[in-house]
């Protein structure tokens, strides 16, 4: 044992001995075997192990683990179910895991405010599950809706097929209570439309538990629309299904839903779900339309005349509610059906204006060939939002490395066609670089200065989302210097 | 001239000849007729003059202003047209008014994107007015709207009767530019649904000119209704009513207004504007649908049926564009209406949950009896938001003090009832001290942490939105040891 081990190993055990204090044996998992599920997230490229995982199971012992990790100087990393997929939630080797799993209660729904108020651990789906018998649902749905909990969404402000018409995460809190590194507690939003002073709720929506840890969250129900129909057309081209989306929406229609796949991801789906897609369209896409039935009449008369103008070669509106489900099958199990036909696949996430669909599509064909690597492309077109999937296998030295250099190239074109680096899965350790590119240095420094602001000693999931200035110099060297992007050891701190 | 006067004098000297150096003469007023104009907003109860205005024309003197001032340790208070009902544009006596209103140029209009690119100094009706060619409008709504800016929209999060549906102002911005008090430019927001690392956008919507200065605004647009048409319901009874409002929006209906008025408002409004208004009426709802004709047609019934059932005496339902403009011609003149019955009001704007309407309307008619004075009550009823107009005459000795002392009880009131203090009227001077009943210390804390964060030097709008602890302890002191509310001096920092 060396000397850093030796001094690692007394941190270790102050820390635990420390919360061995605060939480009963259950609550607090130290072996390596227990540990090792919590090492990485959904990003799975990136590990590490935490030196401890708390499993609170009152708001009470959130604080005293958090006022804990105060006093020592411990980094907490908050984790819900694992699910995100830019790595939030990847352990810190001297920290603590703060797993919210056991806060899985549904506290309240209230049909007549048409809210719940549900603690963190909650899993999405559940959310719309207790409120199904008033006839109300919570919106944002993403993918993983299955297994993510609801303060995961808070932490990366998720999204998902409907976000279009119902909003992101952010759209559909009224309410956080919070616990600051310090175990302070704070009751942010309400129930009114705006609250006085400064508009914390949304500050925190999103931020990637680098501000403090939630332990309820009120949110917003929505009424189950009457009907939904789902139309799916087929192009023979690419760059036609792109501009048929901005056409959508420049007709003044804002589906519930507007999603686009590419040949390479219906072929990876169609034989995993048997959703019914065009398999010789070189894309589709599914435009859901919701509300009374008159309104979906309506609505799926006009998204079909624009889909026709726009050159679509097939279309096929759902007929039952089955058909509708399972147009969204294919659509929802499109990363696990691409998972089937490579070795491991890198999810991106940025997202672009629109009108921009058609030139990144073509771009990406590009970066196929520049890398050598395959694609399968999976947007959320209605929002310019992209899930390229890049094929790779892991085990082929260099494989990861050009997977991670094309994911790059896609962001920084993201931002330079106007976009931006995440649409809704967060930056992560993912990100991190990007970051650099999407922001000026004043702009990073207000961040910094606002995480010291309810952070002083940076303990909340450091080396996540933003970037030291050092790193970003860094960073920008790197990409002058070498002419192409290389990664810097992660940061952390 | 005594001591304090000569340095006042000296320090006034010294920040002119400043600002001098960059503003051409006619972007400065120092004159004492030339700033009078200025001493107040439309909270014309509190006035204060300035050191200086400056109108700069470019932004390379607005970021001169700025460090000049920064540089210089002299308060800035940003202005747009002065329209703010809570103090928020009340000038600093050492400090300088930084208006906004020569930059009133919308600099573009992207149809296809819908949104517009505007300077703070436009005009809010000017935006929707430069979109009507594309079947387009800018959603959020203030009665002011003829008048008031962008710029001041932003700093106040301001609604408006259709905000309900749409949305207030922090729903429909997509990115601001914001200089600093140091003189930085700051891009936050952005066309996509979501953006990586903090969400400054709606931390800055909102914060009432005490974290930057705003010099472009990009607004969503959305495309205007093809039918709109108001229903308007007669109740017997306040309560009634209030609960008719609970109703619609349980009954699932999202209506794109939902307004009340109390027979004091219709009795002031009707001889004004001749809206239609029935005067026999205890109270009338407004409500308004919006969307195809046959969306309209289905909602209007639904909302029909709901207000018969809820007890409605006569029902209308504007049978023509001019008669549902002339309904809602006297709602937005419901202001100015009271203020011909009366020397002067105080307009009051907290939020209740829509269930407790009818309570707080039946605490009002006693608040009335204590205090001696009258209240009309507009309310924003969809949103549970209130404006009570609290009529007094400011030439009676203790009539302002009472008016004052009501506003504080109806505030404190909406947060017992589990609302909050302001609805889209900001804090301000006028509910600082409200402001220690709705937040906890250390939530009052976060908020300081977090002015200090953008505005180290606080130099930006003191004194308003947020209190001191001090002005709390103070306060909360006061409410305890007198046993009612009375008003501390203004602080200034």
């Amino acid at each position: 044992m060396n000397e850093f081990d030796k001094i690692d190993a007394a941190v270790r055990a102050e820390v635990l001995a420390a919360l061995r204090l605060v939480l009963p044996a259950h609550c607090l998992l130290s072996d390596a075997e227990e540990l090792r599920p919590y090492e990485c997230d959904g990003l799975t490229a990136y590990r590490e192990m935490p030196l401890a995982v708390c499993l609170p199971e009152h708001e009470r012992q959130v604080i005293d683990v958090l006022r804990t990790c105060h006093r020592l100087g411990t980094p907490v990393v908050a984790r819900g179910a694992g699910t995100g997929l830019s790595g939030g939630a990847m352990p810190h080797a001297q920290g603590v895991v703060l797993s919210l799993a056991r806060f899985n209660r549904i506290l309240r729904v209230d049909p007549q405010a048409r809210l719940a108020v549900v603690q963190p651990g909650v899993r999405n789906l559940a959310v719309s599950e207790a409120a199904a018998p008033h006839g109300l649902y919570y919106a944002p749905d993403p993918s993983s809706q299955i297994a993510c909990t609801l303060g995961g969404n808070v932490a990366e402000n998720s999204g998902g097929v409907h976000c279009l018409k119902y909003g992101l995460t952010v759209h559909n809190i009224l309410r956080l209570r919070i616990i600051s590194i310090e175990g302070e507690i704070f009751e942010i939003g309400g129930a009114a439309p705006d609250a006085p002073g400064y508009d914390l709720l949304a500050l925190f929506i999103g931020s990637e538990g680098l501000l403090g840890i939630v332990t309820e969250v009120t949110v917003k129900l929505v009424p189950k629309p009457e009907l939904a129909q789902v139309v799916m057309a087929s192009f023979g081209d690419v760059a036609q299904a792109g501009d048929a989306v901005a056409a959508i929406i420049a007709a003044g229609i804002i589906p519930a839903g507007l999603e686009m796949m590419d040949k390479a991801a219906t072929a990876a789906v169609e034989p995993f779900v048997k959703a019914g897609y065009d398999l010789n369209a070189e894309a589709i896409l599914l435009c859901e339309s919701d509300g009374t039935p008159e309104e979906v009449a309506e609505e799926i008369a006009r998204v079909t005349a624009v889909l026709t103008a726009a050159g679509a070669q097939e279309l096929r509106v759902s007929q039952s509610e089955a058909e509708r489900l399972r147009f969204w099958a294919g659509r929802k199990a499109a990363f696990p059906a691409v998972g089937r036909i490579t070795p491991d696949y890198y999810c991106m996430d940025g997202t672009i204006p629109r009108k921009r669909l058609a030139e990144m599509l073509a771009a990406i064909v590009q970066m196929e060939r520049k890398y050598g690597l395959r694609c399968a492309n999976v947007f959320h077109a209605g929002d310019g939002n992209l899930h390229p999937l890049i094929m790779y296998d892991a085990s082929l030295p260099g494989d990861w490395a050009r997977a991670e250099a094309f994911g790059a190239e896609i962001l920084e074109l993201s931002v330079a066609l106007g976009g931006s680096i995440t649409g809704e899965h967060g930056v992560g350790i993912e990100k991190i670089n990007q970051m650099c590119v999407q922001y000026t240095t004043p702009e990073l420094q207000a961040f910094h200065r606002l995480k010291e602001a309810f952070d002083p000693p940076g303990l909340l999931n450091p080396g996540k989302a933003v970037p030291s200035l050092h790193r970003c110099a860094e960073y920008g060297r790197m990409h002058v210097h070498a002419g192409e992007i290389k990664f810097p050891d992660l940061e952390r701190f």
